[in-house]
């Protein structure tokens, strides 16, 4: 009899091809050394975490009582923490949000989660725009919805509103987005927002059903040439915003995050009390105490995001020498190019295989015939994989 | 329509009376002041952090790269941290784990809602011993699971063997045990474990299935008298153990413990593989990244286990005095008292009311005619009720 439950076996299935990708890059480094091997691969932050993270973490453990500092507080989190929240957000948008807004979350994938358990039964649906982060598919599985993508609109990547509309049916209980968007680098702009809160509500009227939007917004300050993110609560009200200071502070290994859910959205007191509810029984039971007290001192810290801009800069140069196409990145720290051929993996695995660039499939965000370069890497490696990506973009007469 | 899930439906209508237990405890504070209200109803430790674990953790921050630090490891952890567990549970228990036998995870329950998700298809079942944490029955649901619970055996509350042979039938894919038990107070010995096993290995072979043992220990080094905690491993082929440092090191909401899985365990490596999957699926990723390291330095520093044992003595002596029964306690910092009367619940409430003594039913672990007393508190707090209990044992006629 099998030992590994089936939704475990299909996520082992998919597991697997990570593993083998991770165990090849170890390989390479072997065969080519480290300095010749051009690793564009992974989401982890570059730039160091602010020094007024780190003095907050200190300065938090040699000034608290220890019961106080590392003891259970409320499943939702220290009320200091979920105020400096809602304070923050309240001084950069003009919102009206409180403490008992805010759950305190183990990162922003957990308060998704926790929004998916909430408001899905077995058998109900979740919207999500290609191209996505593929993990997605999995928390909304967790607890037996289905994911119903978008196709992708290139090469602005803005959603196909006729798409989205006909996506939508009387079984949708929320619709996700990733703004900036992680893997595409898009921001979607006030004007699609408008539109897609339009068919929202329209939509809610039309089948009698709420229908949440879920703002993933890890990358929300890392944005470049003063582009603006729009807040979503401001124009959908039924928004739950899952936010994580993984990317501007640079600790994504920490898990500390919150959810967001303002007092107009349907059944709010109930949305809130399920949240702390959630967060226990997912047994996380709530976020770690150190950081909820830390980010309160680091707040206004956040990390440069010139850095990042820097390597946007000449990763773009050097992709315009070699003759690629790409969508413009407006935020994060990711960039999505077109393969000049329609077999985005075959294209990777020449990449890699021939010139040690490590890329990842758009097949992997449910959008082949593109590919992701993270740009979170030492500005460095950028300068010398010059002349490998136009050897590349060469090779197929781009340049 | 509803907007809230009929799971999480269930959870608020429990959730909604602890939230009222609480908001009670707070009126009664106001009423009587904080010092004539004797709570004894939460599981939060009270003795402080040892210092070496604060200090691990400023060192780890002075003197580690940020980047190294706070970054995203392997979704199982720190190599350093899980080296480093393998290398203590080896040296204590004469085992011969390595690191790729342990994730890290975001404590113990934390643990074993991965290791549910991993084993259990909807409508399997998953075995209980009352009393036990109420929470199990949620984590056992987040996947479809079926709670199965062997009725409590008083006054020992070791498990009734026959029962538990009864319970197991060939949708059993796990059980979990709580050694030392909260609420009981109780360890099982090697005896009942050899026991315990022997049902086990042999209802495997009568239904070709994996029945595993779920170890939940975060208790495992609260113990007095110099009884020793059977390490499961050693005992029951099929065991996976969930520990939290939680209770050991006062740090209950920093999140961080561990689920060790041995290389003897059906299909070790596909659960292995699945522990990493299954802490990202949850949307936790990772343990806290400083406390994974925090934890090394640590490890031979836990919490003094005589202050507890202090608050124990004086407990046992004031309800000797008082003329109350209960289940003499091994481990943990609860003690398991039988309420003079069958309702436990209306016995609770009277000696909230008229002696403002907070105590938690038997109920609530699915055990009633008994109550649990929390004895991580202030020892001049459990000095101070010695009246209370006392005069409450006087109403019902034992003193």
């Amino acid at each position: 009899m099998e030992v590994i439950s089936k939704e475990m076996q299909r996520l082992l299935a998919t597991g697997s091809t990570l593993r083998a990708m991770f165990e090849e890059g170890k390989r390479m480094v072997k065969q080519y050394g480290a300095e010749n091997v051009f690793d564009f691969s992974l989401g982890n932050p570059s730039v160091p975490t602010p020094a007024a993270m780190n003095e907050s973490m200190i300065n938090v453990i040699n000034n608290t009582d220890s019961m106080m500092l590392h003891g259970y507080m409320s499943n939702a989190g220290y009320e200091s923490s979920r105020q400096a929240v809602a304070d923050d957000l309240n001084r950069r948008f003009g919102t009206h949000f409180a403490a008992k807004n805010v759950t305190m979350t183990v990162g922003a994938a957990n308060a998704l989660v926790i929004a998916i358990k909430i408001l899905t039964n077995p058998g109900d649906e979740v919207i999500v725009f290609a191209p996505f982060f593929l993990e997605y598919r999995n928390y909304i599985s967790n607890f037996g919805a289905k994911t119903i993508v978008v196709p992708p609109n290139p090469p602005t990547f803005m959603p196909d509103m006729d798409a989205f509309a006909a996506a939508i049916t009387e079984r949708t209980r929320a619709v996700i987005i990733d703004n900036p968007n992680n893997p595409s680098g898009v921001v979607y702009d006030v004007e699609t927002i408008r539109k897609m809160a339009a068919i929202m509500e329209e939509k809610q009227k039309e089948y009698g059903t709420s229908i949440f939007l879920l703002s993933d917004e890890p990358y929300r300050e890392i944005v470049y040439d003063g582009v603006e993110v729009p807040f979503l609560t401001k124009y959908y009200r039924n928004t739950l915003v899952c936010y994580s200071y993984s990317k501007a502070m640079s600790v994504p290994g920490e898990r500390i995050g919150y959810l967001l859910m303002p007092d107009e959205v349907d059944e709010s007191e109930q949305i809130i009390a399920a949240s702390s509810i959630g967060i226990r029984v997912l047994g996380c039971v709530n976020a770690p105490s150190l950081q909820q007290l830390a980010i309160i001192g680091a707040m206004d810290h956040l990390c440069d995001v010139n850095e990042y801009d820097k390597n946007r800069k000449l990763l773009m140069e050097i992709l315009d020498e070699a003759g690629f196409e790409y969508a413009k990145p407006q935020g994060t720290f990711y960039l999505f190019m077109k393969t000049p051929i329609e077999d985005d993996r075959a294209f990777v695995a020449k990449a890699k295989d021939d010139y040690q660039l490590l890329l990842s499939a758009g097949s992997a965000f449910d959008c082949p015939g593109w590919l992701r370069i993270a740009y979170c890497v030492p500005h460095d490696r950028i300068a010398r994989s010059r002349s490998r990506f136009v050897a590349l973009g060469h090779e197929f007469g781009l340049n």
